[in-house]
């Protein structure tokens, strides 16, 4: 693989100046010299490094496989000219601004470009470094849109001892995407997490980090968006329009990745990861000070962790002077909660890591203690994290070594953990035959029903005439609706609770002139919990399904769950599980529980059609009502994919 | 002072063996031998640390002021004794388990004990080192209930430069409390910030941290227990009742201090602190990274900081290469910031702290940057935070020499910041007059309205008979009440929305027998929103007012607001926008706003009561309905201060 392993490279303008790039990526080529031929460049000529340079490419015998652009982007040109005429099959293009003519030749001719406006990449199986910065080799493969984020990744990953397989900063992805950087790490050997910096999602990404985790690579994903700000600063940075970061997750959510908000909680979650994936959320919390212990217990809490009580054991564990006494007995307070298998994780917080640099005497005893508990964690196959007073020490290097990650704060601790644990929760799509081919939507709340039928909505029928709806057979009290109307209520489109129709539909009639609108019952059914079920399209990951709680304070609070659609019956129970005001549908205060099993069927439908119908941007149905009874949709919306929705496409006149 | 600066300790229990306390302790005690005699007692004699001891206390010619009991518990009484025989008048009590009997004496004697069950005492000012750890002098005081996390905090404090001015482990507060230990350092000139570490909160606790803050000192509070495991952990090690943390926050905002969860938490705000509280909450953020500076304004905006756009200047401003090309630049970003006012925070992210150590000829500029940018925020009095990917540098180590904390991650940087903007947000109290003398109030709802007369309530009257709800003067629809239960409504005592109120009284007073009815008007106003109001005593802090909304939603969603009372009118008005539902007040989708003014006056009146009267557990009006036209209380309960509410105690059959 040209990135990965090529057999030669070199590096075009290497210097002897530490405070230019071409020092550094020849420093970091000559690593690999062992194993592949490395040349550097330099218009001066003389040597780099100690080691002699050409002054350009053509000078020597055989071409390169892959080449570093270390030069100003003005230089680039000729170089890459140069490059591709001897048969250069790669470029690790370091500088911003190398114009997109050059960027064409090079795809023209069937090379490959990593960049521009990148890093470069690094690879501990195959001693290739050609990037700035410093790497230690480990087990985190780390894709980046940012090469700054990716390198302060690789940072914290060194110190905390997990290290880095492969570093492959994306830059612009002008060629090479992250997509098919991702996808070089399934088969990666020494790659056993993925940590990915993304400002935008490019068509592969999903699928790509999919195989990485069927591939039992777990996937840490950061990326930013949840400011206003940092949506701006996304978009100049990279041009990139971030998605909705409930998107995001839902994405997360359905191929197993977990999504974080900085570099050190994806490098602190990796640490975990590399030692696997957490059963489940009860977490054992063992400290020598109970101030220490509470303190982690409430960040467990917060962290959405369990801190389960036992029967003759308390939780979190103090310690006091047990620890002290016989270090043994932190082992020993480790086997208690793994070994009874009551716990799926476990906290270690306080002076541990401590006793051999205050006390020499005891560091052999507190290195042997360490091995043990990594043995235990091992064993049970329980994660354990351990929060260290002590940055640095024997027995932090001993539990490091045997996969116990160690912090310096214990929010870092407890936070990797609470992150870890929500990579089980993944959601559960179906696969869809090929959309069927369908008459085009017919805009209006009645085509909305129609195709909709799959959810009960009241009875209903179209008036046109003040006669037709004295005429009416429906039981009042009654809604009238314009039914061409896409946001019929923002133009007074909507009238509820009306025991005298026809009046209303002669008030409505003269204010919105004549059409179709619609006659309904309304919905009278007691003890009903009013949602709102959506599916539309998002830029980057297609298809979502929205369930939120309905009415004024539930908009207020933002009570919503969201995922990718289409979603089984399963994952919309699951969905509606996770709302705030799920208690409301389990028999609240008493009351009867409503007919859950109806309204995820109705979700999983809304989401199905929304997939199956490319030719509509979105379905909402607002409210829904459900009761003990089933599912009564109140209101409906469908709107056709051509963005702008005439709001008048609909209105047929008798 | 006999804990700060006593004129000669000894060290009971000094040992050359440093897995011994009396070690660490004769090794502290000896650091401050240039200012004061330290004594060293061993059992053994002979020397200890390369100093002469002597067997026992009474060897010595001349009492110490201030003895470390530093020897096993079992042996504690007869030290005492004979340190008291010989006029000692101050202990510091390291073990646990020292019994009552000799705390007793050493109280009597008129002596005093920190601790015990303490980690000792520790003053930079005064080379008093009588504590296990290492100290590094600085200018954060800090209290702590428990010794190792006070030394956790003291560890922390070393690692970002601010060091500790003083430390106190007050242990079980047997003799010294926690707030005697905070008002010394009110005096204490090295002290410019307090940390404490507290599990509960005794008399005087917010009357010192209100003396410290008055006096310039900000005080940072950490404690537990937003979990149960936290509350039980807390109460077995220290015996400790936990209050509400939403208690613990009213009272903070009343000194005009703020809490924090873990001891890095309160040492990066500290740091903060050192050089100033911040103005307002508006952040402006530099990155030489594009992806640092969105990561970094996602965060602030979580952390409750504002990320303002400016004209003509990006914010977050992302420096990419500039900074590299000329470090100035860095500094050049930061005055923009700073000195057009528009922010009152800065945060830096990124590669700035690395310079110098990837390219040594860059470090003396670098430095020089560094400096220049702690000239710039002291100058404009901005709190300007530092995220660096280096650890420890020289320029690192001048930012922080000149003021500006470094982080070496990005969640701690930004997180100080949010924390330090809360210090603006103090409640203000108003001083009551002494508690009116009052007749003793009598239980039920009748009197609970008289009670509480300065809020409307529907018109109402008691009612004992069929007839005499049917002679009514009052309009329908109406409420009946069953006036003497305190919970009327889980007792079947309340029926709303009646036509027929005499049908109504007879099938309640056939189930809940003969007594004082209330029957009442229904409040039938429209665009009316529901809260609750209530008051009662915290077991810690006294008297606190809520205030929340209504309705199940907000029952849900735990929309709240809590205050120490009384409160004024203008903190209750605070206290309403802090509600999440606080749109619905100031006139939500158009419609007029609700009469908030006199919401908050009711509050406020409410608030007072509790406080002015002793005799008085609760108060609660559930709900308050204010609407554009006035407040209504639609239901009241009063609560004698005597636990057990007799719910037939106020029915006064006619």
């Amino acid at each position: 693989m040209i990135f990965s392993d090529p057999a030669s490279v070199a590096v075009v303008g290497a210097s002897d100046d530490p405070a230019k790039w071409g020092h550094w990526l020849a420093r970091g080529a000559l690593t690999g010299r062992d194993r592949r031929a490395v040349h550097l460049v330099n218009r001066s000529g003389g040597s780099v490094l100690s080691h002699p340079t050409v002054r350009s490419l053509s000078e020597l015998s055989e071409a390169p496989e892959l080449v570093v652009l270390a030069v100003p982007a003005a230089h680039v040109p000729a170089v890459v000219d140069e490059a591709l005429a001897v048969g250069v099959r790669g470029f690790v293009g370091i500088p911003s601004g190398i114009d997109d003519g050059v960027i064409g030749r090079i795809r023209e001719s069937g090379a490959r470009l990593l960049g521009p406006n990148c890093l470069g990449v690094f690879d501990a199986a195959t001693s290739l470094h050609l990037a700035w910065g410093h790497f230690q080799p480990g087990s985190l493969g780390v894709v980046s849109q940012s090469g700054q984020v990716g390198l302060e990744i690789a940072g914290l990953a060194a110190a905390s001892g997990i290290g880095v397989s492969r570093f492959v900063s994306v830059g612009n992805q002008a060629d090479v995407t992250a997509a098919e950087a991702l996808l070089d790490l399934v088969s990666h050997d020494l790659t056993t997490v993925v940590g990915v910096y993304l400002e935008s999602f490019g068509p592969g990404i999903v699928a790509a980090m999919s195989e990485l985790c069927a591939a039992g690579k777990p996937v840490v994903l950061l990326t930013v968006g949840s400011s206003a700000a940092a949506q701006e600063a996304a978009l100049s940075h990279t041009g990139a329009l971030t998605s909705s970061l409930d998107v995001v997750d839902a994405a997360c959510r359905r191929v197993g990745a977990v999504r974080v908000t900085t570099p050190a909680a994806l490098v602190d979650l990796a640490a975990v990861l590399c030692s696997g994936v957490p059963r489940g959320r009860r977490v054992g919390i063992i400290s020598d000070s109970g101030g220490q212990g509470a303190i982690a217990a409430d960040l467990a809490c917060a962290a959405g962790l369990l801190v389960p009580a036992f029967p003759g054991m308390s939780n979190p564990m103090d310690l006091a002077g047990a620890g002290e006494q016989d270090l043994e007995n932190y082992a020993r307070a480790v086997s208690a909660f793994v070994r009874g298998g009551e716990v799926d994780t476990v906290v270690l917080s306080g002076y541990f890591g401590s006793y051999g640099e205050d006390t020499p005497s005891l560091e052999s005893a507190e290195v042997a203690v360490a091995s043990r508990i990594c043995a235990l964690a091992r064993e049970a196959g329980v994660s354990v994290v351990v929060h260290s007073m002590r940055v640095e020490s024997a027995a932090v290097r001993a539990l490091r070594a045997g996969g116990v990650p160690v912090q310096h704060t214990i929010e870092r601790a407890v936070a990797a953990l609470g992150h870890a644990t929500r990579l089980g929760a993944t959601s559960h799509g179906v696969v869809l035959h090929d959309a069927t081919t369908a008459v085009p939507f017919e805009p209006g709340y009645l085509a909305a029903r129609e195709l909709l039928s799959f959810v009960d909505f009241p009875r209903a029928h179209a008036v046109t005439s003040a006669a037709e709806v004295k005429a009416t057979t429906l039981n009042g009290p009654y809604a009238l609706k314009a039914g061409w109307l896409a946001h019929k209520s923002e133009h007074g489109g909507v009238r509820l609770n009306l025991t005298d129709p026809a009046t209303a539909f002669e008030e409505m009639e003269a204010r919105l002139g004549p059409g179709t609108y619609v006659l309904e019952e309304m919905d009278t059914r007691e003890h009903t919990v009013e949602l709102i079920v959506g599916a539309k399209r998002d830029h980057s990951f297609g298809p979502v399904i929205l369930v939120g709680a309905g009415g004024v304070h539930a908009e207020l609070f933002k009570d919503t769950a969201i995922e990718l659609a289409p979603v089984t019956p399963a994952t919309a129970r699951d969905m509606l599980a996770r709302l705030v005001s799920a208690p409301l549908l389990s028999g609240w205060r008493g009351a009867e529980p409503v007919d859950v099993a109806a309204l995820a069927q109705v979700i999983a439908k809304v989401s199905e059609t929304l997939v199956a119908r490319p030719d509509l941007a979105e379905i909402e149905l607002n409210p829904v009502r459900v009761g003990p009874g089933g599912v009564l949709a109140v209101d409906a919306l469908v709107i056709p994919s051509d963005d702008a929705v005439n709001d008048t496409a609909g209105r047929h006149v008798a």
